[in-house]
């Protein structure tokens, strides 16, 4: 759900993409990305295209051809990198988990240690299992192996602490649709000091032109030298967006999307449902709650939209009819709206004969 | 400049990027582009990223790594093809023209039978020439050797004829915020049969995910398999955009365009001053006017901006202060905004000292 004020930014008239005034929503853009994503020294970039802009934007800039890619595989989007560093030319390795698990510290830890890959990939907030995977263990042992970590953050960024710095993340990426509230049609980055560092020296030019990232910083950050025509109109929406959040405080916004998961989970437990994740290890935002045997989830999901305009979405892939993953995010995160869905995800799963 | 429908369609409320409604939407901006792109048997699509991005989808699914690229080269954004060529592992070859010069049939087609490449690129409309580049020799020469044709319509299409089919290009690319009156995100594309008929015959998998062709069309038009999350509100606004030219009439449109070119060509000429481009190859939309001896562009440009709002371009390469480029194109193409530019024009010259 988008704010109005941000649709209100979204229809403001535009200037040209070398106008000082879109060169000041790009630096508060930047400015208000910093305590999102968490971090102070990182430099904030927005790129161009949508969530998976962001991620190609990371493999094409930081992933050399004939470089070895570590991938912590556990759901749909840990292939999709996978998928793009074997493009990249990459020599891709992979520790694999079941969709929804996440791999524990000395796990990743002897992964990284056994395989000394140039860089590490893992997915923080997996939007098709609901798993949140903690990242500080992985980026301590890739450091230590000289490697730099990318975390896709598109599910986490603005509903929970990305905690960028204290993590040890080198490249983040994310998306404007889901925690920041916002259409989409752009994707933050962020890029720790190790990680521009890297950029400036490497050897080689990356493949990809429209998502150099040295060309996009220097346009955007440095020299202001044109590079592409950037997207005018979702630059002043994704403004608006991080204003409206900083205006509530990102801290409190987390809070709110926390109490409003642990509502929800309690009431899924009283109703005797189970989650899919394992406690301490769920997104906030997007819930994985496991359909009970012998209830067809579509029928329960159409019900839903037909009956009470509510959207909730299935598994795919190994979860496809296994598991309802909820998105709570956003304006629509208030403990009456999290009521509310339950009272009638409880009348719909009855409906299909479930009884707790 | 964009029609205030265009920003009231750009803040609707979104929907999900695999909605039956966004479907709709594709679909119907895919039968809007047709006319406007001059096609009935092409595939329109449309790429999620500026007019760069459709620059790079472009590259990235018709140049294999290896190939041979030859390209009209005669302003910056053949520049920017060259490198994104050269990124892709391509053997570029290049025929060269002063900027703001175009080809004649006999020179291309000559570099064409001579170097035998698997493409050929060049700029129908190139924005820092104000050079129109007609291509039925070119696509006739290319499909003789056995290449395609890539043309890089972003000048040209809403403004101009692109002709698409009658020229025989097979991957034109454009942006949305030039003669679209759309503000900038996205990038149209249109394929002709031989294209998709080479795409679905390629052996190899372009290096980009984000701008795999393959994967984009069959989301946008066929299984609508999820690729990645369009940017909704963009689609949105473009749809609006292309009703609004359906509705004034491609025809008419194109001929509004062509007779404010000819009055402001007619009325630079009666103030003494010359058109940097020569006769019949000028592109409608993006005049480019020679700066008089003894006369300083960039004061010129600052007291028509800073005295009446009114903002023209200078030249940038090897036309920095040669030229103006004013850019009369979408709702500002009337007979009495062209009077009311070149009045204040003629002031703004006369100011700095010019004399007819």
């Amino acid at each position: 759900m988008v704010h109005p004020r941000v649709y209100a930014a979204l229809s403001q008239p535009i200037v040209g993409h070398l106008d000082a005034y879109f060169f000041q929503v790009m630096k508060d853009i930047g400015q208000l990305l910093g305590p999102v994503f968490g971090t102070t020294q990182g430099a904030t970039l927005v790129i161009s295209g949508t969530g998976s802009a962001g991620m190609e934007a990371a493999v094409v800039n930081f992933v050399e051809p004939g470089s070895k890619l570590a991938i912590l595989a556990n759901g749909y989007f840990c292939d999709r990198i996978s998928e793009m560093g074997k493009r990249e030319g990459a020599q891709v390795v992979r520790l694999e988990k079941a969709w929804g698990a996440t791999f524990n510290d000395e796990e990743a830890i002897e992964f990284i240690r056994r395989e000394r890959p140039q860089i590490v990939a893992y997915v923080q907030a997996e939007t098709s299992t609901g798993a949140f995977q903690p990242g500080n263990a992985i980026c301590t042992a890739a450091h230590e192996a000289g490697a730099l970590v990318i975390a896709d953050c598109v599910t986490s960024l603005g509903g929970m602490p990305v905690n960028f710095e204290q993590t040890g993340i080198d490249i983040a990426y994310s998306c404007t649709q889901k925690g920041l509230s916002c259409p989409p049609g752009l994707s933050p980055l962020c890029l720790s000091p190790r990680a521009m560092e890297w950029l400036g020296s490497r050897p080689t030019t990356p493949r990809s032109w429209y998502f150099d990232l040295k060309l996009i910083h220097d346009y955007a950050a440095v020299s202001h030298r044109y590079h592409h025509t950037a997207p005018i109109s979702m630059f002043y929406a994704l403004r608006e967006a991080l204003l409206v959040i900083a205006q509530e405080g990102i801290e409190n916004r987390w809070e709110r999307h926390r109490r409003c998961h642990e509502l929800f989970v309690r009431s899924i437990k009283s109703m005797g449902l189970q989650m899919h994740v394992a406690e301490g290890r769920r997104i906030w935002t997007l819930n994985t709650v496991s359909v009970p045997p012998g209830i067809d989830d579509a029928q329960v999901r159409k019900r839903l939209l037909d009956e009470h305009g509510i959207e909730i979405l299935g598994g795919f892939g190994p979860l496809a009819g296994k598991v309802f993953r909820i998105g709570i995010m956003g304006p629509l995160a208030t403990e009456e709206n999290v009521q509310f869905l339950l009272n009638e995800l409880r009348a719909a799963l009855g409906a299909e004969g479930y009884r707790a």
